[in-house]
């Protein structure tokens, strides 16, 4: 509410100044800021005009279409700024890059919250196939950019529903991570997360010889400090008890 | 539409003769059968009429909500069903009995087919907070009967969402498949998720010492021939150059 106070004092002024990209992006940075605090059913286009120190014809001139076509807009601007989050170098350690990926994503579903969750787990009155088919873009914008990091053009059956999988999952661990109050630290989730797509990529490699040769050049590129290593020497103790299955 | 003829020319007879409650589920079952076929958009009361070989009026009698509440009545059924196919006694390999259980989620997810893809994909007209709860239901029982054989009254945080990311990356898995034509076969995905599950568990172990008492105890039922043991031998292979890791 503080942050807000500035604003509606200072409105008459920047109502003028602002050009209509400037202003467009203001109603939507205020419109995600609330979306991040509460679930859409209890967003209006008054709180947003209000956020945004504002007048609700206003908000109605930039955004006719009412709630509907804000929330849309919202989304699309949220959708950009994560697959900014999947931007990485190809350089060095795939945990590393994936680390520092999943570091800025962590951040995102931090700042986003509510509405990442309402946006995620469905049923809410704003979802249409247009917001679906935005998160599914983001989906696939973030299984193109990890096959890119694979070094994988022509991915196998199984290394494409291996990589996929992993990002549903990552999806449902933010969610679950939301729901019980951030924990464990993003930093410790985050640990998690590039150790599970390490082995998964390794058991599907198991079985699918194009996987293998991909996970092949992973690992020569790790290190031992790196949290590949880490987890290769801790894994002999959970296995010790199982010499039978070789 | 073959084997709709038939009640369609009986239905006067069968109209006196089911209890409502065989009416019901003669109702939801023809609706099921639509549901699977198309996506909820393009199932009308009229189709589900005629299908299950009864006048409009009669469906509306049933369900006098139209087809929202259809729909619903029709995936809690659906879900109910699903939830049937987790039922595994508690007895041998633990890769054995989530086998067995995944064959039975993939015979569902096959029949199923379009109204699993439009339920799971959200954005249909049809989805509301009430879909959503049903279908976070079966997820929730999904994950507390894994729990359940894997003997954890009280499972550490990492094991509980290890089990719940690996819930969720078999849904995205079947939606995967469903979208290419269901291949690879049902047997083979089903091999995949099996042993992805177990390396999931194995990779929670490393740095849990919970689950690494349950993997412990979940490796010491499996055998050198089961799954477990294949994985466990086609592994060192993936991994013969990753000694510098060590």
């Amino acid at each position: 509410m503080t942050s807000e106070a500035a604003p509606t004092t200072r409105a008459p002024r920047a109502y003028r100044r602002l050009s209509v990209e400037e202003r467009r992006r203001q109603l939507l940075t205020a419109a995600l800021s609330l979306f991040a605090q509460r679930v859409p059913e209890d967003v209006s286009l008054d709180d947003v005009a209000e956020a945004a120190g504002v007048s609700r014809p206003l908000v109605y001139r930039y955004f006719p279409g009412g709630k509907q076509q804000l929330y849309e807009a919202a989304l699309r601007s949220a959708a950009e700024e994560l697959e900014q989050c999947f931007a990485e170098a190809a350089v060095g350690p795939l945990t590393q890059r994936l680390g520092r990926a999943l570091d800025r994503y962590l951040a995102f579903v931090d700042g986003h919250d509510a509405g990442f969750s309402a946006l995620l787990q469905g049923g809410s009155v704003v979802e249409t196939s247009r917001t679906t088919a935005i998160v599914d873009g983001v989906r696939r914008a973030a299984a193109e950019h990890i096959l890119d990091h694979l070094d994988v053009p022509e991915p196998s059956p199984r290394l494409r529903m291996t990589v996929r999988m992993w990002i549903t999952s990552v999806e449902a661990a933010s969610l679950i991570w939301l729901d019980e109050g951030k924990r464990p630290s993003a930093g410790e989730l985050r640990d998690w997360l590039v150790e599970q797509f390490m082995t998964c990529l390794v058991t599907a490699a198991g079985s699918d010889a194009p996987s293998a040769s991909v996970v092949r050049r992973a690992l020569a590129m790790e290190s031992a400090e790196g949290p590949a290593g880490v987890l290769a020497r801790r894994l002999p103790a959970v296995l010790a008890d199982a010499a039978h299955l070789l």
